[in-house]
């Protein structure tokens, strides 16, 4: 059923990519439940489990709303690479100052990010949903994993805060995927390959110049009640700006 | 598939109401994103996400659980009429002492909330799950987004805590609805409108009178630990009956 | 479809025992409901809706993984139980120093926890999904009840955190039932009884000696953010060898 769209040698491709995907969310969600900002006392059995959530809900998710049987369970090399990529975090000494690492994960978490969201359209339009749902499909699978891993560490989930536009690079990559395959016609790599580079590159340059989601205008009543958030940028900006502090 | 057991003109009607449900309900999760007890911060990819949960989380889970892909996922109008709905709420300034539109909502929701329960039991019967079923998939359809988005703001979901019946109504919608159909054979239209009134007039009963739902027991031990909730009564009353005051 | 694997027989009694475990989790959640860490002022209704999610929930995300309409919602019983459960757990009454019942729900709790996980991995391996999914299966249905009460009450979920194994409990019985079904190719009745004995064993005694999850190497800057977990071990070691204190 999954294939019969793809063909072999395309599914084979699309899956190498999609488990990439999925084992560096897993990989980023073991190292997210040992940040301060996270930490809850996990044991290695729950840090095990918020990887596997972190690189599997987004994909099951996904396929649930589309009525299949979920990819990364037919597929056992989901299951096999996120526990990998969960024991290779925990054995990772978590230490100050890991300027390098940081770098590393913005990285592959901006290459994850925008490829999620284009399987996602991708499927979404291949089940004949309107445009507007495959974006909305595309935003489910990339961003559901972190929405589970926040909500069980206590935290508002990143989707709805500042950042680096999470669910904003999502939204790019489903609606220029959706642009090319459905209005311009282009076939699946093209049309992939397109959108992902669109939105990596809009990605990477909102994290060089500090891009943030606008705020709504906020009432004298709520500022009151306001919480001062951490704001992910200044940590960035110290490790691409040093020269800033 | 929808349409076998409704016919076109049916579904139309169907649809329509439907839809003025979720549009009301992100209409009212948008605006309740940015009360003082829910606010998180959110920017305004936050509150647009979160109108898009609280219009369409209970029709999707609804389906997914009768194994459907989801009717807001496969009409677009879900979807748009949602977004329209966050844009309206965040352009509007949300001041102090707004009474009539206070008294609005509650009309809204008081609207949109049997109705969604009587789409869930009513799709529910078709299915042909058992009738307590159908009751339960009524509260699911009519309360999931609220579960979602009161999670996401930390606080512990409205379904759980003293109100005016909100789960309650749900179970009235359905229950009535339930009757109506399988029991006294009625066809979907009288079926719809009785369960809807009945609980419609119920859910403003309980706001105009204050009725709420009733606290266990509760040991000494637990008394220590109590949490002092906000009574949304108070706020109605000072609204309703402001010579009360 | 439910029945075709099983037999009429074989599924009669399956379906009695699975309604009994989750029974045994909607009551333990309607008491957990009540305890001084869960206590959030919830109202009847809300106890009642907490036992249906987590005696229901498990089974139900279980079978939408599988793409089947959920079993808790096709059989009546399910949710009757469960709402007797929810009944009776609410008229008891809960005070300190209950060590009799105590005992009684962490022996049900073990009963309900292997049972359901075998269940589960069943499920799993005649959708032919792979083994290791047929595990991740074992574990949702488990224990997916526990992460929603939990969640709700603001606390952090029981699987990822110290506690006397409660996902690893889940995780031997699935691993045990899919050695024994694909393994060494044993019917399902013997497969599933000796699964269920090894798994019950090893979570009694986990509780009886005290087994707990490791947690990882924890980094000085996290130690300053530590939370104080009460330990679940404690208060069972004071039932059960209160020769200790």
């Amino acid at each position: 059923m999954l294939t019969s769209a793809w063909g072999d040698w395309d599914i084979g491709n699309f899956t190498a990519i999609d488990l990439i995907a999925a084992t560096t969310n897993a990989f980023n969600a073991a190292l997210i439940s040992r940040r301060a900002d996270h930490w809850k006392r996990y044991t290695i059995v729950g840090i095990i489990l918020l990887a596997v959530i972190g690189g599997l809900a987004g994909g099951i998710s996904r396929d649930v709303l589309l009525n299949d049987i979920p990819a990364p369970l037919l597929n056992p090399w989901y299951l096999i690479l996120s526990l990998a990529a969960a024991a290779l975090a925990i054995t990772i000494a978590y230490y100050p100052g890991q300027r390098f690492r940081e770098g590393l994960f913005q990285f592959a978490t901006s290459l994850a990010l925008p490829w999620y969201a284009v399987v996602g359209a991708n499927k979404a339009l291949e089940a004949d949903l309107p445009y507007i749902s495959a974006v909305l499909i595309g935003i489910i699978g990339a961003t559901a994993g972190r929405f589970l891993v926040d909500l069980t560490a206590g935290l508002t989930p990143k989707q709805f805060i500042r950042g680096e536009w999470f669910v904003g690079t999502a939204v790019l990559a489903s609606v220029v995927y959706v642009i090319c395959d459905a209005g311009l016609g282009l076939t699946i790599w093209p049309a992939s390959l397109i959108s992902f580079t669109v939105a990596f590159l809009f990605r990477y340059a909102a994290i060089w110049w500090h891009w943030e989601e606008p705020e709504p205008w906020e009432p004298e009543e709520l500022k009151a009640t306001e919480v001062e958030r951490p704001r992910i940028q200044d940590q960035l900006r110290a490790e691409f700006h040093p020269e800033d502090q």
